[in-house]
């Protein structure tokens, strides 16, 4: 189907009112994609809901004319989770952007789903709380999105994934229905869990219309920077810290050549090896001791630098190493695509990851650079693709796909926090196998005409 | 059906062999029941499978012959989980009892399911290790079945659940089918997460062969008593310790009434008044700051107590009155049935909670113990029901509801870590609606004809 009825979009008109449409999406090319390199994709109208009930409506409408629709938040995902499905419509969440209500007494938050994360925490910071994930793309991603891809972060280490967090969901599902999975109990064990079996599924078994969050206390955090010689002291020094009963709050490794980038980009100095960032997160003796045992593992290893931040602003500076990636590859390397790797691995895996992942590199020429959220076993590689060199692209994805392939085998997963989407889905094949026909049927069960974001994930 | 055919006992010979098969259910009289007060049920056959082989063969052939099949661990279980579904099988996991491998480096452990949990800490202290929850049966409970059941326990607030630490299972699903979900990496976002679908579902989605856990570095551990005027204090204590960005070990609250049968039973002479029990994991400068901040906190709120174990025995003497809670129920209440409460409330509803639960045994003259996991909302009420005694039955039953509707109400759950079995089925809906027929279709597309532990959870 390429275009909409004349009572189908009579149906749009009826649910969303002047300016809650657009049936001209070539007025909104920002729609049509995500923060990947993927191809974009027109939708056949736009729609920005204000409330739930339009959400259900809208929905009940599109599974009786078998439509595709794909929910939005600010559209930061980078497998092509966002992307509009052919011949469907976007449904825009960020008008749906109040905080609705502060528990601090029960330590939750209740919320619409277009809430930015940051907005989120500035509001929670007067009641000394916080939502902890700590995602990268914080100033733009909402939190419906978020949970749409079980987004990660610096914190995910100490405070768990967006998976972690939410204990209640209003869902508007394929049929046009709208009902709420979970409680406001912080522990339940109360039936399956379809509050889990919604985070992370990417719009494709319902559309989240309100989230109730548990929060985090604000802690005292310390900042910390260590530099070794090898990726393999710097791996040591991530498990042996967290072999002492620590739980860091952040242990983020950065491997050269991210500082070889930053370094020529920003005019810095920094030692170009691996290095390893960390916060400590507590009341502060207790963070003291444990930059203590922490700065004994990274000197036993030979690490050549320990720097603690003194204050807030020597803490921003030790993360910006890590905060000035992305923008260092984009001056340096303009008009490059990059191929953006979310792997994780068993922890033993990780130094012999990195390894791998920077000869398959070298092996084809491409430049590429490597960090991630070390305690999870978490790994980005963005591998740099320039623009309009004859097989480029494929070189780049050969590496990419190798790279995946090796975490694999090494019984680790194609995606550790940024979803399947379009990008991924003959890995979720390899990586899960027969499961994924598990997986379909559930999506059957949930989705039976296939209206829900319905190509990303699998074929 | 009441029988077995001839053709269906020939395919359960042909699977499970001389001495791993019982067509006299009634020599094991102890498989026809859980830890409950439920009506016993005896089953056709028990079953002993050895591999995950022959727990997917077994699924095949009853598929097929449509005979319900009951997993069971240890039968620890509190809700009827694991009382065998009529006309049905029990298939023991109670031989597939091997670590099968310890991967340090990882922090993760391989094992089948039918290891119980303190045999596998017993196994990982070496490593300094260990698997986290610290359910109160872990002397015998599987770790199987905690999945079955999503257990909490003591340590559940700092480390989370059963469902935080499961990261990888291998699966028999009814058509006789075996599979892995989830991979060995720390943290995944690649497709439905099959893994968090299967903890909690009580053996109604599949069964579990093989499991990988994630685990944690054993701590430090500091254990301080504190003991309140009231219960209001006491609560208020647990939200000011969590307040303050520190994540305790365990937070643990006894009531007045838990000490007095405690001081009964063991002639001791603790004060009868709210208790609260308290760990702080980690290392040693940092929980003597935690417990400086938390003593300052029960301080400030007038308790009358404050002591801090100097020595592992003295922490195991503070555990004592926790631990000594049905010890004490069943000696002085002899041949009572307890009713076994579970539920969670938002932090802030806890005191409430506590004193509504109080009041209505009282009005109905039923002794009653309340006690829990005060840092996730938890409580446990215990209502003794004498026997023999006319009405009793019902009385108990009563006050054992309005406690659960009480939840409901607060916003909370019938089940923090029990599961729903047979005894909560009717509250499941109360606290779910709508939302159960998501789960029933769940069911429905992943076991059609209805063969794994058909009538629990709902109708």
């Amino acid at each position: 189907m390429n275009q909409l009825s004349l009572e189908f979009i009579q149906g749009l008109k009826n649910i969303f009112p002047e300016g809650g449409l657009s049936l001209k999406p070539e007025e909104f090319p920002a729609f049509w994609l995500d923060r990947s390199t993927l191809k974009p994709q027109a939708p056949l109208a736009i729609a920005w809901a204000e409330r739930a009930g339009q959400v259900a409506a809208l929905l009940k409408l599109c599974n009786e004319a078998r439509v595709p629709v794909t929910a939005r938040g600010a559209g930061t995902s980078l497998e092509g989770n966002s992307i509009p499905s052919e011949g469907g419509i976007v449904l825009s969440l960020e008008r749906m952007n109040q905080v609705l209500e502060i528990m601090p007494q029960d330590f939750e938050v209740r919320l619409q789903p277009g809430v930015v994360y940051d907005e989120l925490n500035r509001q929670l910071a007067p009641h000394r709380l916080f939502f902890a994930p700590g995602p990268s793309s914080g100033d733009t991603a909402t939190v419906g999105g978020m949970i749409g891809n079980n987004a990660g972060g610096l914190n995910a280490l100490r405070y768990g994934v967006t998976r972690n967090h939410v204990i209640r969901l209003q869902v508007a599902l394929a049929d046009g229905s709208l009902l709420w999975y979970g409680t406001q109990a912080l522990k339940t064990s109360a039936g399956f869990d379809l509050v889990q079996l919604m985070v992370g599924s990417e719009g494709m078994l319902g559309i989240v219309t309100e989230i109730v969050l548990r929060l985090q206390a604000l802690p005292q955090r310390r900042t910390a920077l260590a530099q070794f010689k090898t990726v393999e002291a710097a791996a040591q020094a991530v498990f042996e810290i967290m072999s002492t009963g620590i739980v860091p709050g952040a242990l983020e490794l950065i491997d050269a050549s991210c500082i070889h980038y930053v370094n020529i980009y920003k005019g810095w100095e920094w030692e170009e090896t691996p290095t390893l960032l960390m916060e400590f997160h507590g009341a502060p003796a207790g963070t003291d001791s444990e930059v203590s045992t922490a700065r004994r593992a990274c000197e036993s290893l030979g690490a050549t630098k320990f720097l603690l931040a003194e204050n807030e602003a020597m803490a921003e500076q030790l993360w910006a190493g890590r905060k000035e990636i992305t923008n260092a590859e984009k001056a340096l390397y303009p008009n490059h695509a990059i191929l953006n790797g979310d792997i994780a691995v068993p922890l033993s895996k990780y130094a012999a990851t990195i390894h791998f992942a920077k000869e398959a590199g070298e092996a084809k020429g491409m430049p590429m650079t490597l960090f991630g959220h070390a305690g999870d076993g978490n790994i980005h590689c963005h591998v740099l693709v320039p623009p309009n060199v004859p097989g480029a692209q494929a070189k780049g994805e050969e590496v990419y796909s190798q790279i995946i392939r090796y975490a694999l085998a090494a019984g680790g997963t194609v995606s550790a926090e940024h979803g399947i989407g379009l990008a991924k889905k003959e890995f979720l094949v390899e990586e899960h196998g027969e499961a994924v026909e598990v997986m379909r049927k559930i999506k059957r069960a949930l989705d039976p005409n296939n209206i829900l974001n319905p190509d990303k994930m699998f074929h």
